[in-house]
């Protein structure tokens, strides 16, 4: 059996969490409403707002990602909204799947893999009628970064609302939301920040942050979420560990920087294409929207998943993620984003040379992770 | 500045963790949907219907007490249901509001600090056409347990769906959900189970799991979350560390004996009343409704709420409770359920008598603290 504990952990998140991370979150319990709990949200207030990158509101809620998305769709849509949903992965389908139950989303598809096209976003917003879009910039489940300076254009010409699933993107790729004008854009605890699972963040714009009602929401109330957090308060109970390591993380993204994470989590992805390049595998996506926080690689013929994650784990101690819903089988993903090195990363392709090898794929041994230490 | 991991920790919720719960919570990250976290849920489960004592159908949500009431009444109604809401403190108040937002709600009120009265919900009831009954079993904000077994049976003789708020009961008050009939009742991790906030549990009966919808919640999708856990795995990436942490706690009770924490915490309740009484003080709440999980106390005249939880937190390092809404600054409230223990009572008593004295109260010193060690 392999120590669970102790893994080159390269999941597309949950990813690697420091242990100062782990350490202020195992504190013991703490009155939520009380002067030490008051402090942590006041200190994560700005902190929220640096990392998103916006003068504008922001609100955390004890929830993942999907929580965070529910949010800022059920906070700002009404059941008679018309929204376009952009659909070319699996999380932009379930982001699609949420729509219908606050909203009436209509989809327009993209193939996996390719991405969104601002002209056709553009033709179906045409046709009329929409109040909203939604776009997930960074689609985790095929690891490709859609254009999303060009989407946001399209839509703030018809001066529309665009939600942006941003779960896999806020805090690695370069985000420029108040100058985009994207009016909600929601972050994942477990992700580029390295927090654990469990929590997510909104951004609003001031349009948006003005015009949230709580009609068909309690628990994901935006609205009280967002009032909440000015008066360093939760609308319920917040899982308190969880904000702990939060801020914690938070802490350490100001001490690195956020422009030199998203410049090291760039460069950790130019090293991972170069070392599949070497692997002679290739990449899922269109190369040249490939995502700089996710790295997905096909199988090459004759490599069964199952056998190499099992593999990898067993005898390298590597932990990755094979694909979902259509693209099981066929892709594996690396993610590269948070606190991970470029010695995780090497470590991670050395297991990947090793278990591609056993299964008889053939490419140069050492390669790959050469051509990781040269950009390193 | 006092020591905030070094208290006498007395909130009736969240409570005092065993540091084998911290251990666990602070594990590193691991993949919620690898063997690891399979292995997690499946313990999981039977557990926590032993932890309900049902034989019904049981989830876990990423999400405060709050979302698993929203999880239960978005699952089991829809909006155009009638919905008797019973309502003596601030948390049934809460679920009021709860439930304007997924069905039809009308609030039967009773005076704060009394119970739910049997005959009057039946001529409510009988006044026609509801589909539902929610009651909150144990209300942490008065200090009250209502009479569940009486309210139960009004109920089910007119053959209505019963959601319990049981948040501050579950674990903690002797509980026969099957025997009584509760369609849905509720838990929250960080009280009588002593897990850290931010997960909430839900058990069904038969009737209720046959029925749910999720034409109204997405996040909260109580069928999804059901269907999940029978699979071993969750709709969206769970809190991971608040799941591992919940698991020891759980371990914890199975091995303390449900029944024997219950009567444990019924000791410990009656030695917290004996002490109110030396302390020449008097509950809350109707005595013969007094709730065994949390004690809440008036002040005496002249006793500053304020002064006297910073004399107890600042001189005496203990933490409790005030009161809420229409009840802050007349009331204090200890939570005595979970891993509390006689020792951890008479240590947050000697600091009551000490502040209370310190702000004029007369009474005779050290007799509480004696009449909670005479009962341990």
């Amino acid at each position: 059996m392999i120590d669970a504990e102790d893994t080159v952990f390269l999941l597309p998140g949950p990813v690697k969490m420091h242990p100062r991370v782990l350490r202020a979150m195992s504190a013991p319990a703490l009155n939520h409403r009380g002067p030490e709990f008051k402090a942590v949200l006041e200190e994560m207030r700005p902190l929220l707002r640096y990392l998103f990158g916006t003068q504008g509101e922001v609100a955390v809620l004890s929830g993942s990602g999907t929580a965070g998305l529910e949010a800022a769709v059920s906070g700002l849509l009404r059941k008679e909204d018309k929204v376009l949903n952009l659909v070319n992965g699996k999380f932009s389908e379930r982001f699609h799947d949420l729509c219908k139950v606050f909203a009436s989303p209509t989809a327009l598809a993209f193939d996996w893999g390719t991405p969104v096209d601002p002209a056709k976003v553009a033709e179906a917003l045409d046709g009329g009628g929409y109040r909203a879009v939604t776009l997930c910039w960074n689609e985790t489940s095929t690891g490709l970064t859609n254009p999303i300076g060009d989407v946001a254009k399209v839509v703030r010409e018809r001066d529309l609302l665009l939600i942006v699933d941003g779960i896999t993107a806020v805090g690695g790729l370069e985000n420029r939301m108040d100058l985009w004008g994207i009016d909600a854009l929601v972050m994942g605890s477990q992700k580029c920040l390295a927090a654990p699972a469990g929590l997510s963040a909104v951004a609003l714009s001031k349009r948006a942050a003005e015009s949230l009602h709580s009609e068909t929401s309690f628990y994901t109330n935006l609205k009280a979420h967002v009032e909440g957090l000015k008066k360093q308060d939760t609308p319920y109970t917040p899982g308190v560990p969880l904000y702990l390591a939060f801020l914690e993380a938070l802490r350490m993204l100001k001490e690195e920087g956020l422009e030199r994470r998203i410049a090291r989590t760039r460069r950790l992805a130019e090293a991972a294409r170069a070392g599949v390049l070497e692997l002679e595998c290739e990449l899922y996506p269109d190369p040249a929207y490939a995502s700089d926080t996710v790295t997905a690689i096909r199988y090459p013929p004759g490599v069964d998943d199952a056998k190499f994650r099992t593999i990898l784990r067993e005898e390298h101690r590597v932990i990755l993620a094979g694909g979902q819903s259509q693209l099981k089988g066929k892709i594996f993903r690396i993610g590269h984003m948070g606190i991970c090195s470029f010695g995780d990363l090497a470590a991670g392709f050395l297991g990947i040379e090793g278990a591609l090898a056993a299964l008889g794929h053939r490419f140069d041994r050492g390669d790959s992770v050469e051509a990781i230490a040269k950009r390193a």
